[in-house]
């Protein structure tokens, strides 16, 4: 199968070394508008690949490209997919949780008959890498013949593939927000206050990891503790209090407050 | 070390549960004002253990208890103190992460010469059984031979026992309460979304071990990712018109405003 990437940011780089890694898949192209990682990402991978950067060099229609990786920031998906030309029967499938599969019409849709979705549903950073066995992956194709080879494809990846349409893939992406960014945006506050009286973020780590295995075996909406939902209220103040002192960012306390009041009209 | 149980919630219990299966710890009472909980906690411990549950039923003056410890709600400390008896030379320590020690000195501190913390960083749920070894112990006293004696007792179960003031103590608490009681939080959000439109939770878990584990490794201030950080505003908006049409509780979309807000003023 061989393949483009359009993107080389965090979710298609980590596609880009998994599909490398198997031997049906051949990565032929990668298109980026940041050719530094492109280029990057060129070097982990196979020195024969072709790296374009401009929104002039999106025609790949002189390619025998069977699959187009589209794996850009959300934002991009007009300027790109307005410019992209794929050769005849190529499959594009873009890797996004938040955008339906129809936008992928936006390309030249004479020439794309196969569209697609590919979404691991997972979070990507370069630094880290990751295990795909677990990672639930979200397929939907417009066509029965698309979905089976985007299903198998995924299949040799992941033990969990899903056929998923946009709409629940849009829900299942913003409560991956919510469990995801917005969790570790908590755990950075907790890091910065601990910082700033010099105690090591280290101490949490257990906590941390107790709280995840009890949210994993009895689900969250059983698992929670802690002042807000005793009403502790002079617990509370005290807290607000030293968040307030500390005086490193009035959002702290702003969230302090908020997700306690939330917890308490449970 | 025959010792004295006041309080049967969740960190009584379980610290109740751990003492009991080392042998030089004994377990004399347990008082609680949930008398109920207080006989769960016995059931599950010596049938020879007495229990008390009314305010007047605080003097232990006429036993020969070594240890009490205290782990009760924090807003019943006043009321519980007041009325407390130890014997002479008797440890009173509480297990409170944003108690100072010397709240302690409410008690008959005539009797009461020996105070300390005795204080598991950790969450605790009935329903959960924790592994005590890797939790840290953050243990306080108001002399030296108490703080070697609340420390040795610690060593026994974990090998993570720190001496830490009630200061300190009380920043890792608020820390605590961002990683654990506001994470856990969210990850009811995300599981009350997935719910009102008949999507499984355990979608999410891969997502939640892999946030988890990558905020371990390189901690969470580098481990950022989202449509806040990307400021991908069409993502934002479109997540807030899912989040508000679904019309299931309005802190859902402040908490979402708030947290993408704040991520972008990083």
């Amino acid at each position: 199968m061989k393949t483009i990437f359009i993107g080389a940011g965090n979710v298609a780089w980590h596609l880009a070394m998994l599909f490398f890694k198997n031997k049906n898949v051949q990565i032929t192209h990668i298109w980026s508008r940041n050719k530094e990682n492109a280029e990057l990402l060129k070097d982990k991978l196979d020195k024969n690949i072709e790296i374009y950067h401009s929104l002039d060099s999106l025609d790949f229609s002189k390619t025998d490209a069977d699959l187009a990786i589209l794996s850009i920031a959300d934002g991009a998906f007009e300027s790109v997919l307005s410019k992209l030309i794929l050769p005849k029967n190529c499959i594009l499938a873009h890797t996004s949780g938040a955008q339906p599969m129809e936008i992928l019409k936006l390309a030249n849709y004479n020439s794309i008959k196969n569209i697609g979705v590919f979404y691991p549903l997972q979070t990507f950073s370069k630094a880290k890498e990751v295990d795909f066995s677990s990672i639930p992956f979200c397929i939907e194709a417009n066509n029965k013949e698309i979905e089976e080879k985007l299903t198998s494809l995924a299949n040799q990846f992941s033990q969990k593939v899903f056929q998923v349409s946009s709409k629940d893939r849009s829900i299942l992406h913003v409560a991956a927000v919510f469990v995801c960014n917005f969790s570790n945006y908590l755990w950075t506050i907790s890091e910065t206050i601990l910082k700033e009286k010099n105690l090591p973020f280290d101490m949490m780590k257990p906590l941390l990891e107790e709280t995840l295995q009890k949210a994993l075996e009895i689900n969250p909406s059983n698992a929670q503790t802690g002042p807000a939902i005793r009403n502790d209220e002079k617990v509370i103040e005290k807290h607000l209090n030293m968040i307030e002192e500390m005086n490193l960012n009035s959002n702290f306390s702003r969230i302090y407050k908020l997700m306690t009041e939330s917890i308490q009209q449970k």
